[in-house]
């Protein structure tokens, strides 16, 4: 049987031999078909041999998947869309199936290639079970339902379930494969043995599966005797019917373990953790750590809290250029580039814009989420030359606490928010990073900066001045003293000198050397920073003038202001800060998913 | 009286006569206290003569405001800042407006410079009723509650009330003032008439406030005979008892009135429209009309309901890096900088990026807010070198089908919130652009490309290809067409040919010549492009190689594929289309708060 026209005869012979046990479906047919359907697929494997082409003829008989007509448009019609329709059939699928799975064998060595098979027809059994899907290309919309790892329950006992999810782990035990299934956090304990239903082929295919690889699995829940403790699902496992490889993962850069493992657990079990820089380079692996996928849940958590509190405030979202003409803050520290033939640069804040929108254009109330550029050669824990700025600004009546208030109840908003909503997310990051829940009062503190240097100089820190800006390491320590003195790890600093502020800060009325501004910061680190701003256009010009700051560059910002402006106050907020702090992170390129430094600029 | 020392003898000896008559409290102490406050302002007037300082001694009688307390801290506390708040004295703020006062009387040709009053005591009366604010600097916190024009309501008739808003309109009546306050959306008529506690003075201060001027206002809520249909509160109307000036416009580039009028409008009347350059050059004056403030909550507006859609279907929010390494989608229309020394450039999409955090990285389901940069030298009505995606990417299971269904639950909801939300907005814009509601349908509307391009050749529009993208004219020629055929303005648009879409969209599995890809349209103009995208690494490779894209530019992108990844579709949002379209705007500049473009940087 060598010759094309000899191997398709006898292929559809072969299938139309399956297709009649079938169509009888006595209890035992899977026994009975298997050494058929392996049959079938030695023939196909020759046909490709012969032709160098996959078998195109009649489908075989192993349960077709059922199809779903794909949504019609809302109106009927006629077309090309239809007849497109139409072609979606089953069978090509599952053809498309059988032949990945010839292939798999083979590639699996079940198949000496250029060969008919060598194994057994009972080792190789129901190769459809077990065989990779085709590139899903949307050929086909089935009735399938796929169910989340996170929704199973052992309500479902017995019940057969799809799952698409992420080999976490894979070990061969006797006869048979233990796996571990993920999504996201949830991860699910799969067993699948040598038997009637289950080929030795089966087993081998499910232990040749790389991990990180994307299967399908269908699978019978169960309970089992005791909960499965290294399994977040830990009250079931899934007997495995069926296993196919969706994606099939090449070597990994490292371990989802290794990179997941806690200093803590590194240093009492000598097992290695992976350096940061190189998590960086290989983000979309070490994204999928379970404390990486808790902290971009309470990342996007905070930034849903951030607008919830605004919108109710009856604030409105802005959304301001980043590609301007000067410098928004004074010329250091930008990143310039060319527009069309002229200078221009990418704005280090939203905030002459926001205070535009604010105080001169009658909307008031704004925020912003957007990212903010910083050309700052700072190679810090806490600096990223690209972050979030969650930016407000408001108009005030008679005094920026109006605006503080705000601040105030928008934090603890924020606080409670991640506490209520991410307490399982909360949890696993501190299995990786142990921290101390984050300590705040209602409403938050405030002190004045004369206060927080006086408390410096009364524990001993006597370098700390009056009238310049404070150091990192003052802030830290100021921190701790604050903690020990009212119990917060989280409070506003006011009053700073006026010369450490941006020009645009509204000095303070009882002392010409201090300013309406003020920092926020979580366990001694800056988060905010914010101020009162100048909305008198002489004010404004004349504290430009003091800084030197050249007016040409600012002129549309100087004129908005010449045409009534209303008193206003604000501040940004640093996410990626924000996120870092309360977790008690120690570096912020923890909390930015692709972050930015004067020696990183990939992936 | 000519030396300091006996002015300020003067001075405060009128203080104390003043502050005897307060204290007995007659009825008429008004009328009484007059003269004596004019007096009071003439030497203090003198005094900055001679001086050339303000007065700073005692204060005057006239009703200082309630003070509140600054908050205290969480924690009782001693230091500088019980001191500081010890130091918002009502009486210093007070003494402030009365200097004010003179200077504004001078100013307004009451006093003569230099010299003792002339109008008669009676014409300049309680000067503290009609004085400016001084310069609002956080002096002080009092008791006021300031009412938004929004909130007046007739079952407030005869409150007393304070207000802070605009001068929208102003003009003397006889011996009165009439002046229309507008804050946000909402206007209300005010009047004062001369009288026995309104003097003559206060009428001439209140007609010469410049329109746009920003005021407070404390006045009696009265009922009027007949609606002020002029106002959008129009059941009720301000008698005004104080006005103050907060912050005093300058010369306007252009009124309201003109910025803000309809092109049919204008037609009829012959009265004049601003240029759109005009407007946008001058954007934070053009901002207050009417329909730009309705345009801009609706845009935040659609932002909200975004990402509320998309937070309930267990999407997450992430923020991709702008700044990169190589061009994001093909190195063509993207602003170079330098970065660090190196070369980089600003992201044209978060395609690359969200599509390995969907993916690759474990997150299955996220979307993202932000800015794309195009330096594409396009000066057209719908083009911009900054606007806001809104992009989302999501896992598929079987087909991109299941994207299109999220995205046609998605618009259903922004354009269903809309219309639920922004009803007032609708009508406001109306009036000054006038409009066809949004048709479309639940679900959207789904045609091929093949058949939208046959239904073009059909209409005799033969020159469009089967083969090739589809020009502007004829996405427009085809959306009249689908609107007649199917009664809708929104549509999918689906299979266009492979050649015209980007290196990593999916191709159709039927026709190797078409791909998984998609446009939406409204009022056939393209808001979305979208499509399933290639996630398999060996095929993304042949794809760009297709596309002769050199891969060392893209290798992260490329490699995060490599170790498993997940079916996958999304798109991408043009926001400021998505707005101008829906209210059948003629230009996208009017739906960017700063808009960007070839010949636009500023402001």
């Amino acid at each position: 049987m060598s010759s094309k026209e000899e191997i398709e005869s006898a292929i559809n012979a072969k299938g139309e031999q399956i297709r009649e046990i079938k169509t009888a479906k006595p209890p035992t047919m899977k026994d009975d078909l298997a050494p058929l359907i392996a049959e079938l697929l030695a023939l196909k494997v020759s046909y490709k041999a012969v032709t160098g082409e996959d078998f195109g003829g009649p489908p075989p008989a192993a349960k077709p998947p059922k199809v779903k007509k794909a949504p019609e448009p809302v109106k009927e019609r006629e077309g090309p869309s239809k007849k497109e329709l139409n072609k979606l059939k089953a069978k090509e699928v599952k053809e498309a199936a059988k032949a990945a799975a010839a292939a798999a064998a083979e590639a699996a060595g079940l198949t000496p290639k250029n060969a008919p098979v060598v194994m057994g027809d009972a080792d190789i059994g129901d190769a459809s079970l077990y065989c990779d899907v085709p590139l899903i290309q949307s050929q086909i919309m089935t009735e399938r339902v796929f169910v989340d790892v996170d929704d199973l329950r052992p309500q479902m006992q017995g019940q057969e379930v799809w799952l698409r999810a992420r080999v976490h782990t894979s070990r061969p035990v006797g006869k048979g494969c233990f796996m571990v299934l993920r999504k996201g956090l949830a991860t699910v304990q799969c067993v699948f043995f040598q038997g009637s239903s289950i080929p030795k082929a089966m087993i081998k295919y499910g232990n040749s599966i790389s991990m990180e690889s994307v299967v399908d699995v269908l699978a019978t829940v169960t309970i089992p005797d005791s909960p499965i403790k290294s399994c977040s699902v830990s009250s079931l496992e899934l007997s495995v019917k069926e296993i196919h490889v969706v994606s099939r993962a090449q070597d990994l850069p490292f371990t989802l373990e290794d990179a997941g493992r806690s200093e803590e657990d590194h240093i009492a079990s000598g097992m290695p953790v992976v350096l940061q820089d190189t998590c960086l380079n290989f983000r979309h692996v070490d994204l999928r750590t379970p404390a990486n996928q808790a902290i971009f849940r309470i990342q996007s958590g905070v930034c849903t809290l951030f607008r919830e509190f605004l919108l109710k405030k009856k604030f409105i979202e802005i959304h301001s250029p980043k590609l301007i003409a000067g410098a928004s803050e004074g010329g250091a520290n930008v990143f310039n580039l060319e527009y069309f033939g002229k200078p221009a640069c990418l704005a280090q804040s939203p905030q002459l814009y926001k205070q535009i929108a604010c105080a001169c254009s009658g909307l008031d109330r704004v925020f912003e989420v957007a990212p903010v550029f910083r050309a700052e050669n700072s190679n810090t824990h806490r600096h990223l030359c690209e972050f979030m700025g969650l930016d407000f600004e408001m108009t005030i009546v008679e005094h920026y606490y109006e605006a503080l208030d705000v601040m105030s109840g928008l934090f603890t908003y924020i606080f409670d928010g991640i506490g209520d909503r991410f307490n399982h997310e909360l949890k696993v990051i501190s299995q990786q990073y142990p921290f101390e829940p984050l300590q705040y009062t209602r409403p938050t503190l405030r002190i004045t900066f004369q206060e927080g240097i006086q408390m410096l100089h009364d524990a001993g820190i006597t370098d700390a001045p009056f009238d310049d800006d404070i150091s990192t390491p003052h802030e830290k320590a100021l921190g701790k003293l604050v903690k020990e003195k009212y119990g917060t790890d989280f409070y506003i600093m006011d009053k700073y000198p006026l010369s450490v502020r941006p020009f645009y800060t509204m000095p303070c009325p009882e002392n010409p050397n201090l300013s309406n501004s003020y920092d926020l910061f979580i366990r001694g680190e800056e988060i905010v920073s914010g101020a009162q701003r100048v909305h008198d256009v002489n004010l404004l010009i004349e504290r430009a003038n003091h800084w030197k700051i050249p007016l040409e560059g600012i002129q549309p910002y100087i004129d908005s202001f010449k045409h009534g402006a209303l008193p206003h106050a604000g501040g940004g907020i640093g996410l990626e800060r924000v996120v870092m702090l309360y977790l008690g992170l120690k570096n912020i390129r923890k909390t930015s998913m692709f972050p930015r430094d004067p020696s990183r600029l990939a992936p």
